[in-house]
């Protein structure tokens, strides 16, 4: 064992090293509490109006179904229920999201859709990888990415999604992506949907150069304007489709699942088996009988969308009427968020009008947190699901008053 | 782009590749299929014994008391059950767990007891970090650490656990561990219980050699004969003790935690935060009810531990009685697993037992998966806690017939 040594040597096995932090792995010391993170104490104040978080309406959570749904897999399956159960998932709730019958097989329910980034990101990325995110991208992907080691390069994204002559491009400069992760449909942070025409050619562009998508559906449920578009997945086989419950039934149930390309079913499965076994047994059960009732899910559907239909129109009419022309944004079509863009007349970034925004009562995400490196700096994510009509027009004033502090007269 | 070459160049990128799973990662490509995970599919047949599982008693399970707790949480924490909730778990079940209140903020809630392991070993372990596990030892520990790119490495033990000395002895040797990985009480899979005086040794080599012990719990309440010894993490702040609800109430829910010593506990949610943001937020508040009602957690504890103790007694007698000297046991004080050896006389392996056992309608799960190299070659892992007294008794003789037959006059 050697004693004296200079700083190439490892400090944690020096006997003069004491400290037992000295044992955190690679992963175990990058510090990596984002942004929203540091923002959840914040939030949490009493009259804070959060645009910050990402949580469905919690008066439309279904309470009382749930109840009943539990009661009766309880009833029905007894231990069952409550037994260890299969990794690769529930049987019936396989079946129930699966686009066909003969693709059940396919399908491996997770512990949240979070879960199945992790999974796929332990069982393609190899240290040095690259995968392609949109930018700017759901920092929980970013992070499940970066975990296993990826290289993550951004490509730009616009109102229409990832530009996928911008990734071709990249790709012709001598990028080798293993995967490319989007949100196809209301992305979070930007609320924009990948136009039809882009889904084709982003496909065309998998098959050529043999990487895989991975297309991350958790809001196209929520859509209350245009026509749906299909899935990347039905144009490829190169792509993964993830659904989850988060946000159209119940996020603490933590259920998803991923629809994978045949050859990628057996690894995730491993994998997961090395994670935590297989998902609760009574959540997959309770999402199972919750979808399998087909009068319930639309109707509550139905609830989400238009609920969210009038917050988003509330939310954008106040941004236009108050902000006198200090917001910039595209409204979506679906989902939970907008990506509101501060005036660049203002001369202020997000992040300069945060502190402000706290103390005037108002958080939002500034939209640079959403990007690997510069990027996104006007921006900021107001997610406009979890706050009533009133409270998103109040949450809208104090930002009007926080951005003329920050940048009076501007 | 380079279009040839030797075997050096990755070959995935080569433009003759065309197999979509030459994606996948090291990983991803490494094929963990255990012999349980084999052995599945025999244990489903009709009419099968099985004694390869490890699943609680299925009739012991509280399923009436968890409609309860579900009803009651719904009724009066609403949508907050169903909601998102904090990566670290929700604080009335932190706060029932913990040894002490000071020390709730130390404990993190995780999808079972293999959340647990899976985070550890992200955040303890860099490729080729060396991680200390009993020989033989629990297969879900050795996954996970092995996933991690861990250096594993086998320290014998025996009925009294992990022997200290050869572990010292390995440390004096040149062996760095950065974790050594121990169930102290009825380990799976040799029933075995770690004496004080080796728990003593073990947590004052971690002081002196400061690597960790992870001291996973999952047995300690399922106590049916001897009396109680104090935890590792009693001993040192070098330990981590993980619990879980999975033995105790119910698996399928997947509810476990860590408590952990206070530089870990970060890191290791922050590791969650990538992995699955959260657990359960229904299932940690049911687990919470079921903790906090002291007279159902006493009357369901006294029955599980009465049942195992009578199943185990009715395994080792049907040895006895059955065996005829085929096999030899030292029956453990709790748990849920004998470590029956078969007599060396019979010139027989348990893995060469194993087809004709399985013929004859009882499933074991062979010594020898236990060990990463040679080892428990004549031995057989068998649970008594799923199967009544007189099942256990008929899947010993089955499996007596088998020896006959593979060793006939041995």
């Amino acid at each position: 064992m050697t004693l004296l040594g200079g700083p190439h040597l490892d400090a944690r096995h020096l006997a003069d090293a004491h400290d037992p932090a000295d044992l955190l792995s690679r992963r175990g010391r990058e510090a990596t509490s984002s942004v929203i993170r540091d923002l959840l104490d914040w939030t949490r104040r009493p009259g804070m109006a959060s645009l910050a978080g990402g949580l469905p309406a919690a008066e439309l959570l279904p309470v009382a179904r749930v109840g009943e749904a539990v009661a009766r897999v309880l009833r029905e399956q007894g231990p069952t229920a409550l037994q260890y159960g299969p990794t690769d998932g529930e049987v019936a709730l396989r079946e129930r999201v699966a686009p066909t019958p003969s693709r059940a097989a396919d399908v491996v329910v997770t512990t949240g859709s979070q879960q199945s980034l992790d999974l796929l990101a332990r069982v393609l990325v190899d240290p040095g990888d690259v995968v392609v995110v949109e930018g700017p991208s759901y920092l929980g992907a970013i992070s499940a990415f970066r975990s296993a080691g990826a290289h993550l390069v951004e490509v730009p994204g616009d109102a229409e999604g990832l530009d996928p002559e911008a990734l071709a491009a990249a790709v012709a400069g001598g990028l080798r992506p293993k995967a490319v992760y989007v949100v196809a449909e209301f992305a979070n942070p930007t609320g924009a949907t990948l136009t039809a025409e882009r889904r084709r050619r982003l496909a065309e562009l998998a098959e050529r150069h043999r990487f895989l998508i991975v297309e991350d559906d958790p809001y196209g449920a929520l859509r209350f304007a245009g026509a749906p578009v299909a899935p990347l997945a039905e144009r490829t086989e190169r792509a993964v489709r993830l659904g989850t419950a988060s946000k159209t039934l119940a996020p603490g149930l933590r259920v998803g699942w991923a629809l994978l390309p045949p050859w990628l079913r057996d690894p995730v499965v491993r994998a997961k088996q090395a994670v935590d076994l297989h998902t609760s047994t009574l959540d997959q059960l309770v999402v199972a009988d919750l979808l399998a009732d087909e009068e319930f899910t639309a109707a509550h559907l139905a609830r989400l969308r238009s609920t969210y239909e009038r917050r988003c129109r509330a939310l954008v009419a106040a941004l236009a009427r108050l902000g006198g022309g200090r917001f910039e944004v595209t409204p979506p079509a679906g989902g939970m968020f907008a990506w509101v863009a501060l005036h660049r007349s203002l001369g202020l970034t997000a992040d300069e009008l945060l502190p402000a925004a706290l103390d005037a009562g108002v958080a939002f995400v500034p939209g640079s947190a959403f990007h690997l490196g510069a990027g996104g700096e006007l921006r900021m994510r107001l997610c406009f699901a979890t706050l009533g009509e009133a409270e998103l027009a109040e949450a809208v004033a104090r930002l009007v008053a926080a951005v003329d502090r920050v940048a009076p007269g501007r």
